[in-house]
C-alpha cells in the first residue's frame, strides 16, 4: 500500500460534518486530508437538503401562482409545468455547492483524496484499500443512508427513496409516500403541487413525529386543504407491482387496505454508514444500531478517532454535523469554548407552510418545569401574512413558569424556517420572554408574531 | 359642549402608537378612551405599512414568475397584469385589519370616539369642538403626513403621493419618483414591476439617506437590473403639465434636465400632525420642526401630556411607536421596565431585495470605538439562496473591536426583513459574536449568513 503521508487530521466523508471540520481544523493550522467516495458535500449537498430546496422552491412558487397569483391581478392562459427542468435546477444548484466545497478545500489547503476510506487503525486510514492515510487523528464523519424496509425492493421506477426521486424527471399521475417525517412531506408536497395526486402513510398518530402536536395538526390540516391525502396511524404492509403500477396493502387498527398508485417514495429512516469502515478491527464500539459510540467530546472508545454527525447518533441533521464537526476539532485543538449542548438545535421542514422548532415542547415543558408558560399567535392576526395571503399556522412560544425562561418555539407557517433564529439565540443566551419583548420588532414583519405570542404567554397579547 | 365623562386615559390618535398604548393601558386597567377622526390603525394600517405590504406581496410574485419562472419549470402563456385588482387586495387588507383593530378596541372596553381631537386643557380634549373629553393623563399619538415641496401640486392625477397612490387602480406608462427613502423605493419597485418605466431622483448621493452606504449601493445595483434608473444627487426643480403628462425639471450639479412622464409620485418626507392640535393653549412645546418635546419618559411640557410615535420626533417608524405608546403608560402606570431605548429600532425597507438593518453602520462604529470587527458574507454563497434563486445582496454585521459585542447588523437580500430580530435580540441582549457564533443555525436557511458573517467579523468564515 502507497502512502500519503501524515496529516494533523485525517478526516473521512465531505459531507457537512466532515467538509465543516475540516476547514475549521485548517484554520487551526492544521495539515488538514479528507477523504471521499462519492461527491464533496455529502449526502446534505448532494442528495438531501440542497438539491430539495431547489424543488421546494419551485414548488412554492407554483402554489402562490395558482392560488393568490389572481388575487395579485396576475393571470396567465396556459400554465405549463415541467418538472424535469426543476429536477435540472436542483442537480445544477448541488453541483454549483459541490465545486464550492472543493474551491473551499483548495483555499484552506485541504488535500481531498477521492475514494472509500477505511480504518486501518487507531491513526491511519486506508483509501480504497491502495494507499494508505496517517494522522495524528481521525475524524470519522461518513453519515448515513436511506432505510427501507425488507421486501421493498428500490427499482428507481416504481419504488424509490429521496435519492432517485432526486434524479427522476418525471411526476408520477399517483404518488404513495411512506413515512410522514421531514423528507416524505417535502417531497409530498413538491409532487402535489406539479400535479401529482399524493397520499401519505404515516404509522405514528401524527405527522413529524418529535413536532408539538399542534404544529403537526396545523401542518394536517393545510396538506389536506392542498389534495393531499394523510393517513396516519396505518402501517407500510406490503407492495405488489400491478402492471406498469403498484399495489400497495397498508393498515391501520388491523384493517388492511390497498391503495393503487404509479409510484411509492419511502421515506421512512436513515441508518449509520458504520459498515465496512473496520470499525471492529480499529477497536471503535458502535451501539446496538449501528452509531458509533462517543463521549461529551465526540472521542470514540479509541482516544485518537472521534465521530461526528449522523454517524454518531441523532438527531440526523446537517448542522448538528457541522456543530460536531467543528466542536470535535476545536475539542481538540485545546481551543477555548463551552461544551457541546444539543439542547437548542433547530429542526426546519421546508414545505408550505414551513415546520420549524427549536427547544422543548409544550408538553416537554410542563413535564420539566410542573407548569410552563406558553403563548399562542397565529398569522391570521398578522398584517403581514394578511399581505401576503400567507395566513395558515401559529406560533407558540414556551417558557418556564417562574422566571419565564424562554426553553421553546414552535412554528408552523409561511417564514417559519427563517423566523426560527431569534429563538434560537434566546435558548442560548437564556433570555427570558422580558427581553424578548423589550427588543423592538419591525412593523409589518411576521417575526411580530414572535413577539406577540411571547407577550400572550404573559397573558399579555396585544393584537390578538 | 357636552361631555362624555373622564377617563384615566385619553389618546388622541388610533395609529400604531395610539391603539398599542391604548390597549396596554387597559391591560394596566385603566379606563381608556381614543378619539380618532380617520380610520382605526392610523396611516401605517390604511395609507401605509399595510396596504403598500400587499403591493409588494403582488410585485414580488410577479418578479419571480417572470424572472425564474422557467428555471423551475413554470412557463405561462399570455402573462395579464391587472394593477387594479392588486390595490383591490391592497385596499381589502386594510380593511380587514381596520376591523381587527376596532375589534381589539371592544375586547379590551376602549371606548372610541369618532371626531377630530383638540387639547382643551391640560386634561381635556374636545373632539369637532362639540364633545369634551376628560382624561387624568392624555396621549397625544397624531402622526405625520406627507409633506410636498412648495410648487408641487397633489391633484390625485398627474402628482400623487403614497396616499393617492394607494387608491390609484391605472399603472403610469413612465412614472417619475420624487425620493429615495423607504416610500419612494417600495412604490418603485411595484409599478416596476406591473409594467411602468421608472426614474427615480434623489437629492442625497446614496438610495436610502441613513442605511450603511453598502447596502445602499448593493441595493442600487439591483434597481439598475431590473431597468429603474436611479439617479442620485439630483434636485427636484419644477413641474409643468404638458398635454396629458408632465415635465419635470431636475438638477445635478447646476445640470438641468427635463423628465418627460406620465405621473409623478412625491415621496419626499413627513411632517408631524401638531397643526391645530390646541398644543399652544395648553402649553405644550414644539420644536422648531413641529414635532413636540417631550422628555426621557414621553412627557410633555405639561405634567399631564404626553406625546408619542412621529408627533414626538424620528425615526418615523410605525413599531418605534408602538413601543412609545406601550412606555408612554407603562411610565404612568408605574410598571417596573426599562428605559425607553432607541439605540435599536430596526429598519425595514420591503422592495426586493430587501433592506434591513439594526444599530451602529460600519462608519457609526468605527467612529465611536476608533475600529470595528465586521465581517460580510454574500448570498451568492447561501447554498438555501442559490436554491431559491434569490442571490442578490449580503449580510454585514458590526462587533465592537475589543469584546466582539454586536453593535450592527446590515441586510440586503430577500429575506432581509425576516432575518435581521436575530440581530435585534443580541442588540438588546449585547450579545458577542461568540454567542452568535455558539447559535445552532438550521441548514439550510437563509439565517446561516448571519453566522457567517459573524464569523467572517472573527476571521473565520467557513463557508466563503
Amino acid at each position: 500500500m502507497s502512502s500519503k503521508g501524515r496529516f494533523d487530521l485525517v478526516v473521512v466523508g465531505a459531507g457537512p460534518g466532515g467538509y465543516v471540520g475540516a476547514i475549521r481544523a485548517a484554520q487551526l493550522g492544521m495539515r488538514v486530508a479528507i477523504i471521499e467516495e462519492d461527491r464533496p458535500g455529502g449526502v446534505c449537498l448532494n442528495w438531501g437538503c440542497i438539491p430539495t430546496k431547489a424543488l421546494l422552491s419551485g414548488a412554492e412558487l407554483v402554489e402562490d401562482l395558482t392560488r393568490h397569483g389572481e388575487t395579485f391581478g396576475i393571470t396567465t392562459a396556459g400554465l405549463v409545468l415541467d418538472y424535469g427542468k426543476l429536477i435540472d435546477h436542483s442537480r445544477k444548484t448541488a453541483d454549483r455547492l459541490c465545486k464550492g466545497v472543493q474551491g473551499l478545500f483548495k483555499k484552506n489547503q485541504i488535500e481531498l483524496i477521492p475514494g472509500r476510506g477505511r480504518l486501518a487503525g487507531p491513526n491511519s486510514v486506508s483509501v480504497n484499500g491502495e494507499v494508505l492515510v496517517e494522522g495524528d487523528q481521525v475524524m470519522l464523519a461518513t453519515g448515513s443512508s436511506e432505510w427501507v424496509p425488507p421486501g421493498l425492493e428500490v427499482d428507481g421506477e416504481r419504488v424509490l427513496t429521496s435519492r432517485e426521486a432526486l434524479e427522476s424527471r418525471q411526476v408520477p399521475a399517483r404518488l404513495v409516500v411512506i413515512g410522514a417525517g421531514a423528507v416524505g412531506i417535502e417531497f409530498a408536497y413538491v409532487y402535489a403541487m406539479y400535479g401529482s395526486q399524493v397520499t401519505i402513510v404515516e404509522m405514528a398518530d401524527q405527522m413529524l413525529p418529535g413536532a408539538d402536536p399542534e404544529v403537526a395538526a396545523a401542518l394536517q390540516r393545510e396538506f389536506r386543504r392542498k389534495q393531499i391525502d394523510v393517513r396516519l396511524g396505518t402501517r407500510y404492509e406490503e407492495l405488489k407491482q400491478a402492471g406498469a403500477g403498484v399495489t400497495l396493502t397498508v393498515s391501520k387498527e388491523g384493517q388492511s387496505e390497498e391503495l393503487v398508485c404509479d409510484q411509492v417514495l419511502a421515506a421512512i429512516g436513515r441508518r449509520p454508514r458504520s459498515q465496512d469502515l473496520g470499525l471492529d478491527e480499529a477497536g471503535v464500539q458502535v451501539d446496538d444500531k449501528g452509531f458509533v459510540r462517543v463521549d461529551d467530546t465526540l472521542r470514540s472508545s479509541v482516544a485518537s478517532i472521534s465521530a461526528i454527525g449522523d454517524l454518531a447518533g441523532g438527531p440526523l441533521l446537517a448542522h448538528k454535523a457541522s456543530e460536531e464537526g467543528i466542536a470535535a476539532v476545536e475539542f481538540v485543538g485545546g481551543v477555548d469554548r463551552g461544551p457541546l449542548d444539543h439542547a437548542a438545535i433547530p429542526a426546519c421542514i421546508y414545505c408550505q407552510p414551513q415546520v420549524a422548532w427549536v427547544g422543548l415542547t409544550e408538553a416537554q415543558a410542563r413535564e420539566k418545569y410542573g407548569d410552563a408558560k406558553v403563548g399562542k399567535f397565529p398569522f391570521t392576526a398578522s398584517g403581514k401574512a394578511i399581505a401576503g395571503q400567507h395566513t395558515a399556522g401559529f406560533v407558540k412560544v414556551v417558557a418556564d413558569p417562574e422566571y419565564g425562561q424562554i426553553v421553546g418555539a414552535h412554528l408552523v407557517g409561511h417564514g417559519a424556517t427563517e423566523l426560527l433564529p431569534e429563538m434560537g439565540l434566546a435558548l442560548t443566551l437564556e433570555a427570558t420572554t422580558r427581553e424578548i419583548i423589550a427588543t423592538t420588532h419591525a412593523h409589518p414583519t411576521l417575526s411580530e408574531a414572535l413577539l406577540e405570542a411571547t407577550l400572550a404567554a404573559e397573558g399579555r397579547a396585544l393584537n390578538f
